[in-house]
């Protein structure tokens, strides 16, 4: 199988940079790899009218017509292309980063807006006034998997259902449901470490193994089931009517 | 008042542009207003090394540590620098964007990451085994407002609570309690313009006239209770015992 990480972390001698080598070695040992570190590559963040290759007009720039535009005639930016095509060959992709204000770091948050292209992630399928197109478990990623492994300075029991934080699954809805599972992917149980503060050598074993059995069972880990996104996409659809 | 606008849209003459716009002149009737237009200031949207000006040591880069002492030592980037004192200096926050991947656009988040600065946003009062901070309402923006203008292109049923994205407020759950309440702001219910590509004159001008009177009403809007935080708080506290 394919698996692609994308990992961003300023410093390569992080935790963070440690779990990707060890997970890049573990995958290996089965599975073709290959990792975008978006901080190595220097990756644009901002997503822009440079993101399009084709001449300027004069108009005013609406980045999903110039998505849009980009995408289907070639003129996209070659990194945007480049990391559209190791999404197409990956079968499973990894989202790898610190939880920096609940969230994705900016970067990876800009990989996200400049690469899911419209045509590639959204605005695929039917638009219309009854219908938006494939997406929820439709889009161009459906059959592939993906995870996010998330590292956080707080204490477990604060991202707990009553935790101060709120939940980690309500912290990370917007990229699992919006970013991951909208475009197709089955989305498995994210790997969370928590306490990063506090990792001495032990604590880091554990931690690593824990990671690797989630790597070793990536093609058979139950994805999470989103019901609650089901049953409002039914009911979604009886608002088309 | 003091009302700062953190603004990211790379259209001036977008919806976006326009309700900005809209947004100074009605607020400049009654106060005093600043605006931080990231992408017109070409924002630096990555957290690294560079964003202290602190000596190069070889040592590792850990994020929050390096956060800390550049802020305590008066060696922050300048352009860090200004945003906490427009921070300090408002009595009211409004930060507006398009919702792009259910977040805001990496470059809005990158201002978060540099300008919330250890000591500033975070790491704020006691850290200790028992306590982790000051934060939720007690931070360093205690007293002052925000609230978000937020467009998106897709159908209101769609963020209802059973619609197809997920309800609005959980969407946006990750940046009203996390990246506005955890650091003391009375977040006001967010501003939410959908199904942007449908705008025609005559809804524009609705649109207009419902944010002027959200503007009007900064100083009598009752903020959000996040009732179930406070709950969890108290839970929390008991799990410290």
């Amino acid at each position: 199988m394919n698996v692609l990480i994308v990992y961003a972390h300023p410093e390569p001698r992080s935790l963070n940079g440690s779990l990707k080598d060890f997970s890049v070695r573990r995958l290996e040992a089965g599975h073709t790899v290959q990792v975008s570190d978006l901080y190595a590559m220097n990756w644009k963040a901002p997503l822009d009218a440079r993101d399009s290759l084709a001449p300027a007009t004069g108009d005013r720039f609406d980045p999903s017509r110039a998505s849009k535009h980009a995408f289907e005639n070639g003129l996209q930016s070659p990194d945007i292309a480049a990391e559209q095509a190791r999404l197409r060959w990956a079968d499973a992709v990894i989202l790898q980063f610190p939880l920096w204000w609940f969230s994705m770091p900016a970067i990876m948050k800009g990989w996200v807006e400049r690469v899911y292209a419209y045509g590639f992630a959204y605005g695929v399928g039917e638009h219309s006034d009854a219908r938006w197109g494939d997406r929820y478990g439709e889009g161009t990623f459906a059959g592939k998997r993906a995870m996010l492994v998330v590292t956080t300075g707080g204490w477990e029991s604060h991202y707990s259902p009553r935790g101060i934080n709120g939940p980690i699954d309500d912290v990370l809805f917007p990229i699992q449901h919006g970013i991951l599972y909208y475009p197709g992917f089955d989305v498995l149980p994210p790997f969370v470490v928590y306490r990063t503060s506090r990792i001495d050598e032990q604590k880091f074993l554990q931690v690593r193994d824990a990671l690797g059995e989630r790597l070793d069972n990536l093609w058979n880990t139950a994805p999470i089931p989103f019901s609650s996104a089901k049953r409002r996409r039914l009911s979604d659809s009886r608002a088309y009517a």
